[in-house]
């Protein structure tokens, strides 16, 4: 079942390190995992993600999960410990890495970046999961002196972990998840910081536009500043783009009466619409519209339940779902997204067994 | 059953409109809807909103349901047409339109602006539906002229449409709105537009965290126009402090070995995370934090109806609930929230009836 053969050492036993072990183990891989402090790796070992290393292994290949800043470092010194495994780390930047290990003359042959687009928002051992990376994209990062075994096997890491491997250069990489999440996480950051000023009866008038835009600005601020000072480069870069655009937005607000005023406003509004649609859907295929569903239920334990069955009896599939209270109402609205051609039956169905819809 | 008592007169048959038609016609009003269009007034009416308006009418109460940008005129035209009728509008910025109407000499005694903070993505007659307003927050702005008993009917419709009113001047209201509506639109516009100069092949690399931060981007651009546009001052200050800790944040990338440069950008993370421990939660009370279950399941037609019938069996009500599926996966991820104190208990019933939970 498993395809990587051989024991597999993971240094670090956080989220990702741990996750790793749990995965492996469960298909029959041998797995030694390693952390800096005894009391995580106890942890990790306790909760069944590997056994302790010994003296005498000799890992067919080695995952680094350690922090990002120390990422660099600790690759090298396994790349020196085991003159014969195959590295990859799980950093989620990848060329500031690459950069130090190439000054430091590592043997480059033997290591491959990598990194798992997954994560949690709680940290650490105990949020660990086997399946954390099914189904998820997995970037790897050969390097140019990367032999193409390492990189095979780093692909068959992948692949027995369930994610979904994808092949980038470690540049390409590092200005994609500028684009795609650091830009985005400061931005966020930088939208919920401005609510420290406000006033707190302001923020009673909080929708769940502000929710959205502000969840990520929630993350762990340690972690983000690693994974920030690792990217400067690309995340200027993306930093600086949206800073002319809303440059240009406070000057339109000036005086909106000016020439050109409102349709640079537009623009960036129209811009933004644009940019929405570019994302792709939550299948990774192309962006996809879900028809609505909008259904009222009583806020109370079983309703749902009730109504779940009966989809589940009228045999339609819900691509998503979602649950809304609204602020002291006994009633629950929940949004049902289905595929769109099977919208009409669906809303026919409902009304039939008595579900009150919305519109 | 209802408050308010004598005819009501609504002004724009779009989403608002004939969502509070649909409302007031359910307890008995009598309601006349208008429209400067022919075709979404008659759409409105068959769509049971209410009736053609008659040249005897006496609304006791007119409510003015049209874009931003014509709200002002319409409500003084309104005022004059009907010298007996208390006005209110749903516009959602205030001061501007007060403004206007102050400039215009109106007889303000009988004008009280409001704001229901209420909508969907969707706009149109057709996306109306009654209980649109329930349990949402409805912001009442008498301003210093309103005659008591005009403030008192609008506060009586919003309780009729079974909002939740609350009463701020048409200042306050706009600050707030800049800060938890407005400049959160325009930040989400703001980084949506960068995306639309990325790669496309780095937006394959798109999470979660990207999609709620562009969620609200994909509003419509031209309402927008017309919110911002009546709004300058306060969305430019909102702006304004954005853009220097942006700047800030930028000229921490040109160096981060500089002394003070990481410091200012974990400043502004951990300003951030404060900041999103300062949004009121889903019920309007303070910030909660929910204790979060994560369950697999199968991802076809039954599988949550069942985990959902065993939830109301077990007998915990649950405050929020996420469906996470993973691109290519047959598995799907339920997220589920429940206050701290019966987490535990339903982790326990949970597994004892066979279900995977993360972890």
């Amino acid at each position: 079942m498993n395809r990587v053969t051989g024991s597999v050492r993971i240094v670090g036993a956080g989220l990702i390190g741990t996750s790793i072990g749990l995965a492996l183990k469960k298909i029959g891989v041998d797995v030694a995992i390693d952390d800096v402090s005894p009391a995580n790796q106890r942890l990790a070992i306790d909760y069944g993600a590997g056994r302790k290393p010994a003296a005498a292994d000799e890992p067919a290949l080695i995952v680094v999960c350690v922090p990002p800043d120390v990422t660099a470092r600790t690759v090298l010194a396994e790349l020196r410990t085991f003159p014969n495994s195959v590295i990859t780390d799980v950093a989620s930047v990848k060329n500031s890495i690459l950069e130090e290990l190439s000054a430091a003359d590592a043997p480059l042959a033997r290591y491959v970046g990598s990194h798992p687009m997954a994560g949690r928002e709680r940290g650490g051992a105990l949020a660990g999961r086997a399946d954390l990376f099914f189904g998820r994209p997995w970037v790897i990062c050969a390097n140019p002196k990367s032999a193409a075994a390492s990189t095979l096997l780093v692909e068959q890491l992948v692949l027995d972990l369930g994610g979904v491997p994808s092949r980038l250069t470690a540049a390409d990489h590092d200005r994609a998840v500028a684009m795609v999440s650091h830009l985005p996480q400061l931005v966020s950051s930088l939208l919920a910081a401005q609510l420290t000023r406000a006033e707190q009866s302001d923020l009673a008038l909080s929708g769940q536009g502000l929710r959205d835009t502000t969840r990520i600005a929630a993350s762990d601020a340690k972690l983000w500043m690693q994974i920030l000072s690792g990217n400067t480069a690309d995340v200027r870069d993306a930093l600086q783009g949206f800073a002319e655009d809303l440059t240009r937005v406070i000057k339109s607000f000036d005086n909106l009466d000016a020439p050109g005023a409102l349709s640079d406003l537009g623009e960036v509004l129209l811009a933004g619409n644009r940019g929405v649609a570019l994302i792709p859907g939550k299948h990774g295929s192309a962006a996809t519209n879900y028809a609505q569903v909008v259904v009222m239920i009583d806020d109370k334990p079983g309703q749902m339940a009730k109504l779940l069955t009966e989809i589940g009896e009228i045999g339609i599939n819900l691509e998503d779902l979602k649950l809304e209270h609204s602020p002291g109402a006994e009633i629950g609205l929940v949004e049902l997204f289905v595929l769109p051609e099977v919208e009409s039956s669906l809303v026919a169905a409902l009304t039939e067994r008595g579900w009150r819809l919305a519109g």
